[in-house]
């Protein structure tokens, strides 16, 4: 039986402009994404903000799935978060052309009574301050893993640095590692902030794939098996990278739901989830590839993955 | 029994400056560091040319390995090919500060009548033409793979694609594979290439792996196993890039000579002894790296590169 995930973070509607087409008001946002990835492998708590504006399609898309809605807060009156991005080229970067925060930049995540016993808690890109907040308000959490972004590590780097001491876990990409720790070595990096708390750290890489860092003495596995780099999944078909971060967080998280292990070498099968999550996730715009994704087809990629990786 | 390796390319003096500091004259160049690489797993048969300024320890050194130095040509009276480069910050990329191609510049390779039986040819990166004559003196090659560069892409692109018809693999890094297909997705690029020839390509992307993009049709080996990832070894002490790729592709192809199997599963096994070989290659200027290192050490770090990618 699978535990219960517990995700905070925003959901927003999307303006997207790559060079495979635009949509408008695409359902986004970091606990959406990796909500929706998660679910494919256990059940998800998510809590959120959104205006009145935010449609009834998207409810129905979440209560579709294993996604408790309990603590998705609706604001009369409001808007929901929006972000209008464009990506050129070989889109490895997202441009933000507009962002209007709406009712997140209010959002002061309040966890619902029953959501306050998950024992897995991901606490999606937001300020440290709000992080810590939400940890104050879980009782007893057996795995927290925090993702974060450049803005914090500049303007915030104390309530970050707070907000590592209480976590297991840091997802971050490969450039907020080199700003967060002064080092551009990324093993390096990673064993640094494994010095800041984290008992494991994820850096992405993007097209690149992902670096895991872990202190064995503070997990349960193998000793010596401290880093792990997995390449990306060789995508052909990339209409979208948006989310993909938080696609590969949501498949990772939701394997270690799923196993209820959280080992190193558990650790690795669950980056692997999350590898294969992220390449169905850029396939086409928000979440339409998720929509009609089996969990089939996750695990038929992942076992072809394993064969590329095997020699 | 190895098999012959027989290689062509530059034989440098390098002088580098890299933020860990800086040498004169070290000993370089692409066929130098294939040689080197690969005579950890096969006999090599060097052909190049230097000036009678090549230092006579650089030659103790070819020596003292299992590399055939019959095709050397020292030039009287002329200077070795040298190159000054530098490389800032993270090391990603190399400045060519200054480069006098010496004796290089008239090098047209004479292939000495006891390698022309060589079953196993590595063209180091040169003009297509200077390649292209190369082949025409190998006299029933088993095994043909060529580097390149965005010089030769530019400059002499029909000479390349007459090349890419008679080769069996392409090694080139990723700048170079968009440049020479058009096409930014290194899977899509890689398949473009196969079309021109080559029934495998390797695309290498420095401290993030390289690309394996094989014909299933035209290579023996599992069916379906057309794309393979990897990503680089985790180094964590990096003094100086140069010659990284052409260790990667000296320990491939040692690999492959060693076996005699130039299968699908073989190259990925190839690739793999490529990346480990390049990670000892980068710990230190030049080839001070590999003057002390022993197949045993690359023996063990393959291994724990393959339990780091083992899910």
């Amino acid at each position: 039986m699978p535990e219960s995930l517990l995700v905070v973070g925003s959901i927003a509607l999307d303006t997207l402009r790559t060079p495979h087409g635009e949509v408008k008001d695409e359902l986004g946002g970091s606990a959406t994404f990796f909500s929706v990835a998660a679910s494919f492998l256990a059940p998800v708590r998510l809590v959120g903000v959104v205006g009145e504006d935010f449609p009834q399609d998207f409810y129905r898309m979440f209560r579709s799935r294993a996604i408790d809605t309990t603590g998705l807060t609706v604001v009369r009156g409001g808007k929901t978060f929006r972000w209008h991005g464009s990506y050129q080229g070989a889109m490895n970067e997202a441009t933000t052309d507009d962002v209007s925060l709406n009712v997140f930049g209010d959002f002061r995540p309040v966890i619902p009574a029953p959501f306050r016993q998950s024992r897995l808690v991901f606490l999606a890109n937001g300020s440290p301050v709000t992080q810590g907040s939400v940890l104050d308000q879980v009782e007893k959490p057996a795995l927290v893993v925090a993702d974060t972004m450049n803005l914090w590590i500049q303007t915030q780097r104390d309530a970050l640095l707070a907000l590592l001491a209480r976590v297991d876990g840091l997802v971050l990409n490969d450039g907020e590692a080199r700003m967060l720790t002064g080092d551009d070595n990324l093993v390096r990096a990673g064993r640094q902030i494994l010095t800041l708390g984290p008992k494991f750290v994820v850096i992405k890489k993007g097209e690149h794939g992902a670096l895991l860092a872990t202190d064995a003495r503070a997990l349960a596995g193998e000793p010596g098996r401290d880093v792990c780099p997995l390449p990306a999944y060789p995508a052909t078909e990339v209409r979208d990278p948006t989310g993909a971060g938080d696609s590969f967080a949501g498949g990772m998280m939701g394997y270690l739901a799923k196993t209820g292990r959280f080992d190193a070498a558990s650790l690795v099968r669950a980056m692997a989830y999350g590898t294969v999550t992220a390449s169905f996730a850029i396939e086409d715009f928000g979440l339409r590839r998720f929509e009609r994704l089996t969990l089939d087809e996750i695990n038929r990629r992942l076992f072809e993955y394993h064969d590329m990786l095997a020699f």
